[in-house]
């Protein structure tokens, strides 16, 4: 395995897709081959699951089922397009992933961080970010940013109150914690030139230390 | 929580279904509350991650993103099925539980009892059945059987080898030592009758016991 894994969290809001979208670009600058993916990445049977998840209608779905279905979706797009970039040697940028359930179903939804750890420890099977960097984001903020991309559709996650997006965010900042070896936090308030300068550096130096 | 909560195990083709279907009678006619299901069980979302699930088209689906679908769809139905039956005080025949996919997953397709274990323990968060009947059975005469039920369609699971049948069997077995408070094995190769006497004895024995 000669790639290198790298995964970027935070809410919806936060410009990760424009930061790996600047990111891929400079990459590719480099000369460095990347492939640049989202959960559920164009993988039918991860696509089929997460049309479930965020289907309106399901108003019903317990949050132990949701956590399951989300290490479904990640397990089979880990293998179909994770596994294969990191052995083809690429650089893979993965805009969430686990962290995501640990935060959102794990904190936010008050299943543990522990619980929903052991499902997605299942699922990914050992492959984990050698780096992953949140992007901490005030969700006020993020929010607005939100409902002023009107090309985007609203789904079931995006309509939780404001205090779930404040609980999401309370749980990205205690993995940050404790993951403190992995998990590099990244103040996304600031103009998005200064958080890709930040971004870049800590990917590079991680490229670097291969 | 006053119900009593009872599940059938075995192979397509070991006649869990006419089972429960007789006993289902024998129970309401002595007059007690019954409740037979089946996972999806008519839940909505349990049958939308169903039909993922034994989509035939969907060969590339790995055995862990089967064993995260099962467990979901297994909590959904748990949830909204099974648990308000249980404090309605019924009793509940249910048609495979944890053990199809700790047999088919766990140890037929090798992912191991205990990983396999882990998810569902997650998924059924407490909730086990006190009493589990496991229909055993030879795998070539249980698929003899399906294949001369021509009513029921072929899905991805009939597709298997009888080689897979046979270390489903092997699976059910090893389950049966491990839990053997829990599991009651009934040989179902024998007439239906005979069958049917021991099952209706394994279960009134237990809701004596309550």
């Amino acid at each position: 395995m000669n790639g290198c894994f790298f995964s970027f969290e935070g809410p919806e809001g936060a410009g990760k897709t424009t930061m790996i979208s600047k990111l891929e670009s400079l990459l590719r600058e480099r000369g460095i081959d990347v492939v640049a993916t989202r959960e559920p990445g164009g993988v039918r049977i991860a696509e089929a699951i997460r049309s479930i998840i965020l289907n309106r209608d399901y108003t019903e779905m317990d949050g132990r089922t949701e956590a399951l279905l989300y290490a479904a979706a990640r397990r089979q797009h880990l293998l179909e397009k994770i596994v294969p970039a990191l052995e083809a040697g690429c650089v893979v940028l993965c805009d969430r992933f686990v962290d995501s359930s640990l935060a959102y179903q794990g904190f936010a939804r008050g299943l543990g961080i522990e619980e929903v750890w052991k499902i997605n420890e299942f699922a990914i099977d050992g492959y984990m970010p050698s780096l992953t960097i949140y992007f901490d984001i005030d969700p006020q903020i993020g929010l607005e940013r939100i409902r002023r991309n009107r090309s985007r559709e609203v789904n079931r996650l995006d309509l939780e109150t404001l205090s779930f997006h404040e609980k999401v965010r309370e749980g990205y900042r205690e993995l940050a914690r404790r993951f403190a070896d992995r998990i590099v936090v990244i103040d996304a308030n600031r103009p998005l030139d200064d958080v890709f300068a930040e971004t870049t550096a800590a990917v590079l130096s991680r490229l670097k230390g291969r």
